[in-house]
């Protein structure tokens, strides 16, 4: 049954796919520019984060007049929980930028080596953050259950870059500072996969109202 | 005047502020971890993170619950604030058990100089984090939009810090672990910062609807 209030919670939903496509572009954009070494793509996520930026207060604009007329608890719950998920994604559009800094500052020197798994970490990330946002958009709380477990992964393959990372550190000297701004990249990606992570939990504790949000949420 | 809604409003604050005194006190205890070579108080650390954890999930009921019977507009402002608010700080806690963490490690070899840069960064992160939260207590707007500029300090010592320690990496291979390990410390502690300015902003917001989350943030 439609109720009155529901076409606008579909509109809150609409604003923040937006924000996740963006904020996913932005990413994507940010690893290719780092693969193919493209300046002008890493300035381009730079220069596009305020749109994010933007987006984050709409949302927060719209909710709070949702708030005022909200009609029954769940709505509420829907409503506060599009506020969480849009600082989320405002957030992923800041590690883009991030990662789009170290980029340019890469571009600068010879490249250290092929980039592969550093792409493969970006769309783990990427494909978690989007996974969570469908889940969210269409109650599948069981969605984003299933989810949740890829966050491990892309931990355990930020683990093993850091490590390979830090031995071509201590192999050549020379490596060093374009292996801590790799690390700057790596760790910024892994923060991607954590806001998909948080978005999914939030979904879970929206339609289960069973908060998982700390539950095996290892440092 | 007093309404029946203020004393629920109170009441809220009063949890973000307990949250706001263990989140300061674990990034106290986890720099003097660093600087006392102390491992108990380091898994001290990491044990009391899920405090925090706890209280943001009793702070977004209790949101949720007045949510449902605010009679104001900037009744409704102030509880969705208070959200943000929890969730920072619980991040805080995350903060510094990432650097209870990596204290531990740094424990188990030599200690690579006398810290005092380090402790002077936390010091100034947490008196951010503690002036904002007083600003949202007190409804100070200009308080916090005081204590916004010391982030740009935090920045700049962050900074400084990050140069000499990539120097002594370049200066010495088997600094490498211990400085990467001390550069994620003062990340953390960079970070505690920021959630301090987010807080510090959500005020400003709060008070004067004047949105300034985003302007001048320069990543």
């Amino acid at each position: 049954m439609q109720r009155p209030f529901d076409t606008e919670i579909a509109k809150l939903k609409e604003t923040l796919l937006l924000m996740a496509g963006t904020a996913e572009t932005a990413v994507q954009n940010a690893v290719r520019a780092l693969a193919e070494r493209d300046d002008a793509l890493a300035k381009k996520v730079r220069a596009d984060d305020d749109i994010l930026d933007r987006l984050e207060m709409k949302v927060d604009e719209e909710a709070i007049n949702l708030l005022a007329m909200a009609p029954l608890a769940t709505d509420l719950r829907t409503v506060a929980v599009a506020m969480k998920i849009s600082h989320d994604l405002e957030r992923v559009g800041d590690e883009a930028t991030a990662i789009a800094k170290r980029v340019l500052e890469l571009n600068r020197e010879p490249q250290l080596k092929e980039y592969v798994d550093i792409p493969r970490l970006a769309r783990l990330s990427t494909t978690l953050l989007r996974a969570s946002l469908d889940a969210f958009v269409h109650q599948r709380p069981d969605e984003a259950r299933l989810i949740i477990p890829t966050d491990d992964e892309v931990d355990q393959l930020h683990k093993n870059l850091n490590r390979e990372l830090t031995e071509l550190m201590e192999h050549d000297k020379t490596n060093i500072r374009r292996c801590l701004n790799l690390m700057v990249i790596i760790k910024r990606l892994e923060r991607v996969a954590d806001h998909g992570t948080n978005i999914a939990e939030d979904v879970v504790y929206l339609h289960e109202a069973d908060d998982i949000r700390h539950a095996d949420r290892a440092q």
